[in-house]
């Protein structure tokens, strides 16, 4: 699975966008981060000022996790099914975030765990389940090629159809099982350390979480280094296909908002898999599982907000993806000090020592 | 000046509210932030799920600041009227912001010093800017219940009009100065910790702008308790119509998203003249500015973002809005676990221990 590398975003953009920033009605660096963020919207869209945003695209990536019938979830695994059928029918919150956001919504099964679902979402399910990760393989080598090759296939699709920004989402009951696994082999950080309550797992089930992250985590130790056998021994399908829409999304020069711990755990992975591509990225949110601050913290990102969320399915990307549009739309449409007639700054210096 | 008591937001609707947010098909807690702000909406609506804003308006209050000609910022005092004719044009970031978050905009000219503006805009001014408070009171007895009343009239208006969440922003070069002052005097804080850069000054305009903060302060010394003589000793026309228009939002019930220092500086008078009315606020977002992070634990008020900004004109309020608009569409828009057929936490307990 190899990715062509990956250009960093365009520096001429981002340096007429720097100096744009200074031109428009508003003291030099007033907008703080939503400065920050147009400079790089302008910087991945080659343009500046950067284009509206009018097509962002979230695609949910669903699958089941064997570990999930090992206790590790406050939910049963049939909720992953349940769920897909909820994205489908308008009722869970990624639907009513990405409708208030200007989103539109697509839900992949890459490996859930049930009967097909009607039309092309189960177009790209590679299996049923994952494997149970403590005992065996989440994947067959097929298998992890096929899932990473679904997400690259879905990235292209979304590109090519027009989405001019991608946010992956997470479902899975057991899936933050999976994703502390990938967090703590990428990050070296110890079982105790990445494992957080997920969906709002007791005392008890933290426990057998954790034994089961400690257990994946030894059997991933010999392919440490290779993140494709990582996500084979110890990842998801689901996860799979999250880490090659990521890397196959900065492939094809097009931002993207990373969502929590689950998205977070995928891109650490493609950021091995195609080194570079985290530039293409910012951090919707900090979520309160505590894996997810490993991942920012190893990729150099600042999430935009940190609100106590731990929902998944792009939620937390989705509650940010308002700020990023704002941040172009500010560049593009705000009038110059020129344009405007207004004074700039140190026009009339200390007026009052004079007058 | 005398405010009715004002009321608490609705205590059925908000236990309501709290038990719903158990019943939507997520974890409970999961949203973090956007589920606390779901349920102040629904307490301050009296309606559980709340209704969908629909009218959010933001209102800014433009006004000039003796002060300004004593060199206290990066910018020349015309350049408020200037703003105001930017805002009309709408080219400037509260129209841009308010654009993408669904609201409306309307200017209100309290103390510009220019020639009044074209329409209504200039129908509340009450003087050509506020007096140099360093040196003289900022406004009259009369003036300062004028301003006081044209913000009572112009929230009255705005919902009576329909609006369903509001916004006061602010314009006015000097106008952290006079804030400055406010904070320093409502919360006992020293002139340095308080005072900041403003639209950007330099080194030699913040020990000009902090020695006027001291000398404000002292002649503000005697009306510490006296939140309408403050005003008038110490604030401005501008900050006096801002607190009225707050404090009359709560007594017509009607929440409110705060921006930064100026607006916070008005909204700890405003509490001080309505008991109670900080509880139909929420903080937009935490401002660089110092004496905001005073206001905001003074208030008690977590702010909902933080992204270092430092523009006003409802900016970081704006940047919020977006938040407040998906909390309460996911509470009246998600399907229950009842209604989606999704099975809840629990419903199969630890089932690998069985399985």
């Amino acid at each position: 699975m190899d990715f062509p590398a990956i250009a960093a975003p365009d520096e001429q953009a981002r340096a007429d966008a720097v100096t744009r920033q200074t031109q428009l009605t508003k003291p030099a660096g007033s907008l703080g981060r939503l400065e920050e963020l147009g400079i790089w919207l302008a910087s991945c869209q080659a343009s500046c000022p950067p284009r509206p945003l009018t097509r962002p695209r979230v695609v949910v990536f669903a699958g089941d996790h064997g570990v999930a019938r090992h206790g590790v979830s406050a939910y049963p695994p049939e909720v992953t099914g349940q769920m897909v059928g909820n994205f489908l029918d308008g009722g869970a919150a990624v639907n009513v975030l990405a409708a208030v956001a200007g989103a539109t919504v697509r839900v992949v099964d890459v490996a859930v765990d049930s009967e097909p679902f009607p039309g092309d979402v189960s177009r790209h399910r590679v299996r049923r389940s994952s494997g149970r990760i403590d005992l065996e393989d989440a994947l067959s080598d097929d298998e992890v090629r096929a899932a990473l090759s679904a997400g690259r296939t879905v990235a292209d699709e979304e590109v090519d159809s027009g989405a001019d920004l991608l946010i992956a989402a997470d479902m899975g009951i057991g899936n933050t099982t999976a994703s502390s696994v990938l967090v703590a082999a990428l990050t070296g950080a110890e079982p105790v350390v990445v494992v957080g309550r997920g969906t709002g797992v007791d005392d008890a089930g933290w426990m057998r979480k954790t034994a089961a992250v400690r257990d994946a985590l030894r059997r991933a130790r010999p392919v440490l280094l290779d993140p494709v056998a990582l996500l084979r021994t110890a990842g998801g399908a689901d996860l799979a296909a999250m880490a090659g829409f990521l890397a196959q999304a900065a492939v094809r020069r097009t931002p993207v908002l990373l969502d929590g711990v689950v998205v977070g755990a995928a891109a650490l992975v493609a950021d091995r898999l195609a080194p570079g591509a985290k530039a293409w990225w910012q951090a919707g949110h900090r979520s309160t599982e505590p894996a997810h601050t490993l991942v920012l913290d190893h990729l150099g990102l600042v999430p935009l907000l940190d609100l106590r969320m731990r929902l998944g399915e792009g939620s937390g990307a989705l509650a940010a993806l308002p700020l990023v549009i704002m941040a172009g739309r500010l560049m593009a449409e705000m009038a110059t000090f020129a344009d405007a007639g207004v004074s700039g700054a140190d026009d009339d210096p200390a007026p009052g020592l004079t007058g």
